[in-house]
């Protein structure tokens, strides 16, 4: 397994940064420490640790890259902490948590890169030469210095039980799948035609924050 | 820009299948409607209106690849409705939903892959043949026979206020983003030392079928 990420991963991402590539050798540790080859299906599941509105949430990206664990295919999803780690998941083989060590980040910090990101600059506006120094100093430190690993025994996760059926919305005629359809006055719905969620309530960062019921 | 996705893209995504396909086709139509080019900072979000454990939510790796606004960078966030759609924002350009029309739905489910699917067959197994059939079946639709797009006025999405200030956990030692620490007995927590959440509540799925607040 590779430490570095494919060329096509900084297409997909859209800009080169030092945390895409850092997630990506997580996901790569992750899946030597479980064992596991790169996801081609629904099998293996990443739960990050990070939330919205804070820097380096770039390593997200790297970890569906590696992984395979990718959100179009619901295998990841962030908890909303704040905290630059994820547990790692595969049904026959157990659990794993990584996290980036204090230290490491404390001396991460140093690095020219965050300087101009601190300043409110883009990371595709970054002089090449400035972010590439910022992945030299990444390769020049060992997984140890970086991560912390944890074995996590009898994690208690299950995938939600699947479904194919759908219905039209009674309101607005579109399909809902049948996990998310309301009734209103006896007729089937879906969320926003319901009236039962506030408007834009559940647009985006609803689930940070800890703020959701389960 | 093109209909098809680039060969990296079924590289990330891991298997070959028709809807992250047409989740990239339908990601480069909205891009066209509003006007803007792939994302490479942080300056477009699109807001998938799926939810996960039913089938089809592979349009939403279709989405990031095509857009650019992908989950690590904290551009894209499902609504948890059940439903095939998504609203693309930009803050210059304004917002386009764009939907799966019912009637082809309807069609579409006559395509053999799907027979493969409801058997519980993974898309990385069913034969090649049979879902190159599916992706040729789609090529012959046009965009007016599968998307309906509505231009939507006003749309009232404000991404979050960053900060980059992180802490020390007082319980683990590890960073907490400002934005998620607690406090307990007066020391800076993050969200599981605090022990305000249910241990493993916020694991996933946490935000699905509006049951959280917002």
């Amino acid at each position: 397994m590779m430490k570095e990420p494919p060329e096509w991963a900084f297409e997909f991402h859209g800009h080169r940064c030092p945390f895409m590539p850092l997630g990506y050798r997580m996901g790569i540790r992750a899946m030597r420490e479980l064992g596991v080859a790169r996801e081609k299906d629904h099998g293996f599941f990443v739960m990050p640790e990070l939330g919205v509105a804070h820097p380096q949430t770039c390593l997200m990206d790297g970890l569906q890259i590696a992984t395979g664990a990718t959100y179009g295919k619901s295998l990841m999803e962030r908890t909303y902490w704040g905290k630059l780690a994820a547990v790692f998941y595969h049904p026959g083989k157990g659990a794993v948590r990584v996290s980036l060590r204090p230290e490491f980040l404390d001396a991460f910090d140093a690095v020219e890169f965050f300087a101009y990101r601190r300043r409110g600059i883009e990371p595709s506006q970054i002089p090449g030469e400035v972010t590439a120094r910022a992945l030299e100093w990444i390769d020049s430190q060992t997984d140890e210095q970086i991560f912390k690993i944890e074995k996590l025994d009898g994690y208690p996760y299950s995938p939600p039980k699947g479904s194919f059926n759908r219905v039209k919305c009674s309101v607005c005629g579109e399909y809902v799948f049948e996990r998310y359809v309301r009734l209103s006055k006896g007729e089937p719905c879906c969320i926003p035609c319901s009236g039962y969620q506030a408007k834009g309530s559940s647009l985006r960062h609803s689930g940070e924050a800890g703020t959701q019921t389960p």
